[in-house]
């Protein structure tokens, strides 16, 4: 089908993008390369990872994309020179737009794996959030940090959750498996540029809870 | 059984206090409504979903009781009433004694697992411990804090080994299910409860190990 | 075969001092005796049980030895007169060479696994470093510290990556088992012990990463 290779590349430039974010993450920490690696590696694999380990999904993702390590592991050797490039504004721009597209096409992919495995409907959702946002947040707890998506408060994982239930709306109606996914990446990626865009803001929670 | 609608009661109480426990900490952390309900939702299946993960057993805890996922995410919307409710002294006291059940019967179901999987007993005492005791920790790693039941000095993971090892011994001398399972929940609370009541705690660990 | 219990000491000793780094940072963040226990623990099972986990294998590595769990449970209770005497400078080098041998030991024995399950070279590398590293890395993270095998700048997953192309480059040529593992894991444990004799370090990783 023509729809595999731009997924192709949609899922390798995010995967990209993501171990990015954690390669500028742990040099900012100032850890020697392998714990770049390590960092880069997690936040790329990590939701994924978790993922299949809560579904018993074997081999993980990475195992049986073995080039996808490769291209970490090659990633965090050149990252230096990259870095200097992605210092500079409009990249910026592209990589929060393919994070956006990443966040999407792994969110969907997650839950049609779960949708697959015959969870509930909101496992389903929850699994694709997970798939899409926890190699972040795995790269924050390894970084001693707060997990960023946590206190943002610019909608990131709800953006995931809403692509996800768009997906599982598609794929309940009889819509083909592409379109669902689709249609579900897109809507989550489209949501999430547009939370940038517009610097939307989920309402500060009110500090009741404080001692 | 007449025993099971009183044990479920007691689960989905336990369910519920776990989960405010992880509300309070992320609220306090000024975190997002999607890091509340994650910190809530790792706070109240974290032991449980380890435990799983640990032995190999699927579905998880909450793929099976999908209705347990759906009230953690009510909870997190209505949280900040709840958590006014919750400031009030007297609530207090009613949470530390649904924690205390909910560590009895989440160590003694954790533990009962691990002994019809087969366990050695010093495992199945320990998957017991961790089933209690792991929400909490993985709450305090995402919160960014060393987790509070390894510096607290008042005995929580230490009563749940005991209602272990309480049923344990019940289980080993022949005992119906029920009575080891209500035994050993029983022990653990209790002993917890009277550690709070009479502010027990381990001596302090003496500091021979610093630099 | 005469080589066995030669290995089964080295993985005892390796567990201890595994065991006791756990210990000495467990009781430097001033933790009970329930903290100093589950570090100690995590320290020493946590690398071989990520593995398991990733591999899918069960029964888990102190499952299949619970007498390692009493080790380390005995070990907990006895820390402190240890601690006195592991404060001597002599003892300092001892444990340095054991936790050389025992990274290499875990590694090689991790990579092996992962061979058998016939995982792609690179993930039986990783894996291996996955086990002789990650008891580290997760200790750190129950202590709230950034892991200290990422930003110390002196190789020692590095080392464990050496020995576990070792072990598999011998294995493609045919060499007996016992001699890849051998070479392996005596690799990796002579790089690390260079490394500290030598105090090599990896170049520092230029700040360009910086806000």
């Amino acid at each position: 089908m023509t729809l595999e290779p731009v997924l192709a590349i949609i899922e390798i430039s995010a995967i990209v993008v993501f171990a990015i974010s954690g390669l500028i993450e742990a040099v900012r920490k100032r850890m020697d390369v392998v714990g770049v690696f390590a960092v880069a590696f997690v936040t790329a694999f990590g939701g994924g990872t978790l993922r299949d380990v809560l579904l018993d999904r074997r081999p993980l993702f990475w195992v049986q994309h073995q080039e996808y390590v490769w291209l970490v592991l090659v990633l965090t050797l050149v990252g230096l020179p990259l870095l200097r490039v992605f210092r500079h504004q409009c990249v910026d721009r592209v990589m929060q737009a393919t994070d956006a597209l990443g966040l999407g096409l792994f969110a969907v992919s997650g839950a049609s794996l779960a949708l697959a495995a015959g969870m509930p409907l909101i496992v389903v959702a929850l699994m694709g959030v997970i798939t899409g946002v926890f190699g972040g947040v795995l790269r924050d707890v390894l970084c001693n940090e707060i997990p960023v998506v946590f206190h943002d408060h610019r909608p990131y994982a709800l953006c995931a959750f809403c692509g996800c239930w768009v997906f599982i709306g598609l794929d309940f109606v009889g819509a083909a498996a592409w379109q669902a996914l689709l249609a579900g990446a897109g809507i989550a990626a489209g949501l999430r540029l547009l939370v940038l865009a517009l610097n939307w803001r989920i309402p500060s929670w009110p500090r009741s809870g404080e001692n």
